[in-house]
C-alpha cells in the first residue's frame, strides 16, 4: 500500500463515446455478460448517465485520504473508481471534493461504500454510483493504491478501462476491448430494435428459431386445467 | 417442472376494477392482514399503481425462458407475477419484454428477483415491482412452469388471484374472496374518512373506543418528569 | 414498560431553527462526527429537510400503540422518533396518524422501523425517515414507553433532543448542545465556502496544509507506470 | 386468523421411517428439487437428524401464545413447524416448551424465527432448526392459526407433510408423495454408491453419458498456457 | 473522543456471583424483557458461559489502539464491551491482547466487529462474543474513548453494567439493578422448575390461569377438518 | 467463458508447506493485510487446516458443471476454488464429488456459493468453507472457465496461487509472493512469541515503542469520575 501510479493508459475518447451511446445492460451482453458490478451499487438520484476511463483508488475503511491523492491524477474524462479495502458504509465522498473533480473535467464516482451530500451533488449535477447513502465523515490518517487494480462491486477493475453507467448499474469494459464491446453493442441494438419492432406487431418469441423445438425437447407440456 | 396450465379461472373484471380503487394497505388491513408480499419487493420508479388478474411463472435462476413461454398465456389485464425457484439477483426482465407483454395488454410484473432497463421501462410507463434492480442477462436452458402456485415475496400467489401494487408494494388477494375485500376496502375507507375528519379536528385516538381504560389496565403510568 | 413522561425539556426554539440550517453531514462533522443514525435510515421521499426537538416512543415489534399514546404528549416543532424494542419490519405508520400529528405542528417522523401510505404522504408533505417502507399493520395489545431514552439508528435519542433531517439521512444533537453545534457548523459552513472558491480555482488540498508531508512521512510513493 | 384445525391426516409412520434413512440433500434432489426451506435454516446444534408429520402453527411477529395452544394438537411422531406472519428473530421457543412437547412424543422444531435456551435444549436432545439463536421473549397477546398452510423458509408447508432435517437444513415432502420419494431417494442413493466407487477407481464424470460431446457442443475449449 | 475514564463503580462482585447462575435468557426475562444484544452477537466457540463487570471500549472502524489502552484499565472480574463508532467487520481481538486481558483476571470480551484467532483463543479458553469471525487486521491512528457508555448490540452499555452471556447470546443488566435482577431470576427459575416439573407431568398451558378463556375471548376457533 | 486453461504455474511445494504452518491471521498480516476472503467464507466443520495451490473454477448461478471439468485437471496438492459469475446460494458441492478429488490428493475446496452433504464431508475428513450450507442442486447447462482468474470472497485468486485457510477464514497469497510471504510470516510468529511471552509478564503494550506519547499527541486525555 501507499503507492500512486502516475502514467496510465487511458481508453481511447473515441471508444468512452461509443460505449457512452449505449445502455449498461446492453453493454453488459454484448460483452459477454461479464463486467456488471452488481445490483447493490445504484445512482444517488435517478437519471444520470455517464461514460469515461477508470482512475482507481484504494481506500481503507472509513479514510478518504487517497481521493485527495487522486484528484491530482485526474484529467478530462475520468471517472473515479473507489473501492475499501474492507467493508465500509462511512460517507467518504461529498460535494466539495465533486468541485474539486468538476473542475477537472472528471465525469463522475463509482464508489463501493458511501457518499454524501446528495441533495448538493444532484444540483451541481454530479453523478454518483455507491453502495450506501451515508452522512458518517471520513478520517485521513492511512495510506491506499492509485491506479492499481481494484475489486469494486466484485469486479476487477484496471485504471484504464471504461466504465459506463446509468440507472440499471455500472458496467466496466476492459480498455483493450473498448472498441469491439462498442461494436458488439450497436449490432445488438440494432438486433433489438427489429424484436422490439416485431414483438410490437404481435409476434411471439416462441415462434422464433425453433424455441418451441427445444422446449418440447426439454420436456415442457401444456396441459389443461383438467389435468393440472 | 416443466407444465404450463392453459386454462385458468382469472379473477372477474368487476372485482380487480374495484380493488384498484384502493391502496394496497387498504387492501392488506381489509383481507385480515393477509397477502402482503413484504418491504423487499418495491417499485422501480415511484408513482405506480396496477390492478390485475395474476398470471405466474416459475423460473430457475437466472433462466428466464419460462417468461418468453408465458407472454402467450397472457390476456388483457393480466400481472404477471415471477418467482425464481431458488434466490437470484438476475435482471430477468426488461424492456423487450415488456414490449411484448404490452401489446397483450398486460399491466405490469411483479418480480422476486432482478429486472433492468429501468429508464426505457419508466420511459414506455410499464410498472414492475422487484426486488432488485440489475443489468445481469439470463439464459434460456431450463424449464420452470406456467400458472402453478408460486411463492414471491413469502406469499403463496395462485394464477388468477387479483393482484394490486402501488407504492407500499405488492399485496395479492385470492380470487375467491376478491369482492368481499373489495367491498371491506371500500368500508374501511369510509371509516378512515370519518377518523381523518376528526383528527384534522384535533380529536385524539386515546379519547375513542374506551382506550385510556384499556391502557391503565394494562399499567401505563403517567410521571412528571421528576419521577422518571 | 408502560411509562409516559409528560413534562419534558425540550430544545428551545432558536437552536432549532439555527441547526434547521444546516445539512445532515455538516452537523454531523460539526459536533466531532457523534449521532448520525446510520445509511438504513431513508427518507421515504426525496428533497425533505426537518428540525425539530424528540418525542421519543419505544414500540414493541408489530404494536403502534403506544404512538397512539405519544400524540397527545406532543407540541408544535416536535419530531416523534419511534423505536421498537425488537426489529420490526411492520408497517406502524401512515397517513392518519400523520394527520393526526399534522394539526399538532409536529413536524415529522424518525423511525427504526416501516412507515405505509407513502402516496399519501407525500401529498401531505409529511417528511418520514424509515427503515422500511411495509404496509404490513400493526395491534394495539402491548405498552412501550413515551419519552424515555430510546435507541435508534444505534444512537441514543434523549427526548428534547435535537432532530435534523434531510436527504442524506439523520442526526440527533443532545440538547445541551444544540447552540454550540449551530455555532459549530455555521464555522464550518464557512470553512467549506472558502475551499469550493479554492478548489473551483483547481488549488489541490495536496497542497496545502502540509498534506504531501504527511503523505510522505507514510511512505507514500509515486511511481512511473515502468515501476509499477 | 384464530383457527386450530383439530383432525389432519399425517403422513403414514412407514413413509416418515422409510424417509427418515435418507439426508436432507438425498430427498431434496429425489423428488425433483422441490421442497427445500433454504440456508437460512440451520440446527441449533449439530449431528441433530429427524423425520416425522408437520403440525404447522402461524404465530404474530414476538408471539408465541400458538404454540401453547398447539401442543395440545401434538401427537407422537409430529414436528412442530411455525412460521410468523411477519418476519421476527424473537426467541418463540426454549427448554420449558420443548419439555411439553418431548412428553408428547414430538421430534423436533422447524422455525423460521428465534430460538433460546440452545444449551439445556442440546442437552435433552431437543433438536430445533431455526433461523435465529435469540434470548428474545415473546408475549401472549394475538391470535394465529394451527394446522393450516403456512409458509416457511419460502416454502409452502401444509399439515401432515412430511418434514426431514439434518445438517444441511430441512426439506418438506407432501404426504401423498412420501412413499413415492422414499422409494426415488433409495434409488437416487443406490445410483451415488455405484458413482461413489467408479469416483474411487478414479473414473471420471466427464467420461460417461456423452457429457464431452455436450461440453463440446456448447462450445467448451481446452487451450494450452500460451493461448490463454 | 479521546477520553479514558479511569475510576468506574463496578458491579459488586456477589451481584455479578449471582447473575453468573443464570442465563441469558432467564435474565432478560426477569428484568422485564431489556437489555438483549440480539441473536447477532454469538459466541466464537461452544458451551462457554460469563458474567462479569462491563469495561466499555469505543473504537473507530479498523482500528485497535483504544483496546490497547483499555488493556492498563482493566481488574480481575471485569469484560470487555467493545462498540464500533461505525460498522466494521475487521478482526479487532485476537490471541495476543487476549492474553494480556487474561492475566489481569478479565473474563472475556463482547464485541460488536469482528475477532481472530479463535482457535486460540479456545485452547486457552477465553470466550468472545462477536458480530464477525474475520481475519482482516486493524492499525493504531485513531483515538476512541475508554468508560464512555456505548451502545453495542443496539443496547446501550455504561461501564460498571453486569454482562451475561451464554450460547443465547450477550444481556447487559444495569448496575444499580444487579441485586434485584438476581433475586427476580433465582424466583423465574424457581417457578420455571414447577413449570417444568407439570409439563413433565404431561399439564398443558392451556389448562391455567384462564388461558382456555382468554383464548375463546380473543375468538380461536376450534374446526374440525370438514370446516377449515 | 468455456476455457479451460491446462498448462497453470503452480505454487511450489515447499512455499505451500512454508505457508500452511500458519495461521490465516498471521500469513494476512504478514502480506500486508492483502488477500483475506472475508469474513463470510466459513469452515462447514471446526478445526480444519488447509493450504494448497489454485486451481480456479467460474461457474454460472446453480450450475456446478464446470467442477465436474475441473476434476481431470486437478493434481495432488491443489485446492479447487470456486467462484459463481452471479451470486448463488445453491449447494454446488457434495460428497461425490469430494470422492473424486479426494482420490486426486485435492486438500479441500473454496466456494464463494454452498455446499451440501456437511456430515458426510466432516465424516470424510474433506475440508470446505463456504458461504452457504445449501442442500439446494443444481444442473448442467452452462459453461464457466477452468484456470482462469476469479473474484471470490472480494478477493482475486489467479491459478497457482497459494490458498491457506483455517477457522479464521481463507486468505490467498500470490504464487510469485509464497516464499516471502511464508518468510515473514515466520518472522511475525517469533515476534508474536516474544510479546505473548512479555504480556504474560503483566508488561503492557503502551509501555513500548512510544505509544503513550503517540496517544498523548493525538490528544488522549486521562480524566477521574469527577470529570467526565
Amino acid at each position: 500500500m501507499g503507492i500512486v501510479v502516475q502514467q496510465i493508459d487511458r481508453a481511447p475518447r473515441e471508444a468512452i463515446a461509443s460505449l457512452g451511446r449505449f445502455g449498461v445492460a446492453t453493454i453488459h451482453e454484448a460483452q459477454g455478460r461479464h463486467g456488471y458490478l452488481g445490483p447493490s451499487l445504484r445512482p444517488i438520484f435517478p437519471g444520470a448517465h455517464m461514460a469515461g476511463s477508470a482512475l482507481t483508488v484504494s481506500v481503507p475503511p472509513c479514510d478518504n485520504w487517497m481521493i485527495h491523492v487522486a484528484v491530482e491524477q485526474c484529467q478530462d474524462g475520468d471517472i473515479l473508481v473507489v473501492a475499501p479495502t474492507s467493508p465500509s458504509d462511512a460517507g467518504y465522498f461529498g460535494e466539495l471534493l465533486a468541485t474539486a473533480l468538476d473542475v477537472r473535467g472528471v465525469r463522475g464516482l463509482v464508489i463501493d461504500a458511501g457518499c454524501r451530500d446528495v441533495v448538493e451533488l444532484q444540483a451541481m449535477g454530479f453523478p454518483v454510483w455507491s453502495r450506501y447513502i451515508s452522512a458518517t465523515g471520513t478520517v485521513k490518517e492511512t495510506l491506499g493504491d492509485v491506479n492499481l487494480p481494484v475489486v469494486c462491486g466484485a469486479q476487477t477493475v484496471h485504471p484504464g478501462d471504461v466504465i459506463v453507467a446509468d440507472d440499471d448499474g455500472v458496467v466496466v469494459v476492459p480498455r483493450a476491448r473498448a472498441a469491439a464491446v462498442a461494436q458488439a453493442s450497436a449490432e445488438r441494438e440494432q438486433r433489438e430494435a427489429e424484436i422490439r419492432s416485431r414483438y410490437r406487431d404481435g409476434e411471439l418469441s416462441l415462434d422464433r428459431g425453433g424455441m418451441r423445438d427445444r422446449l418440447a425437447d426439454k420436456g415442457l407440456r401444456y396441459v389443461d386445467r383438467s389435468e393440472s
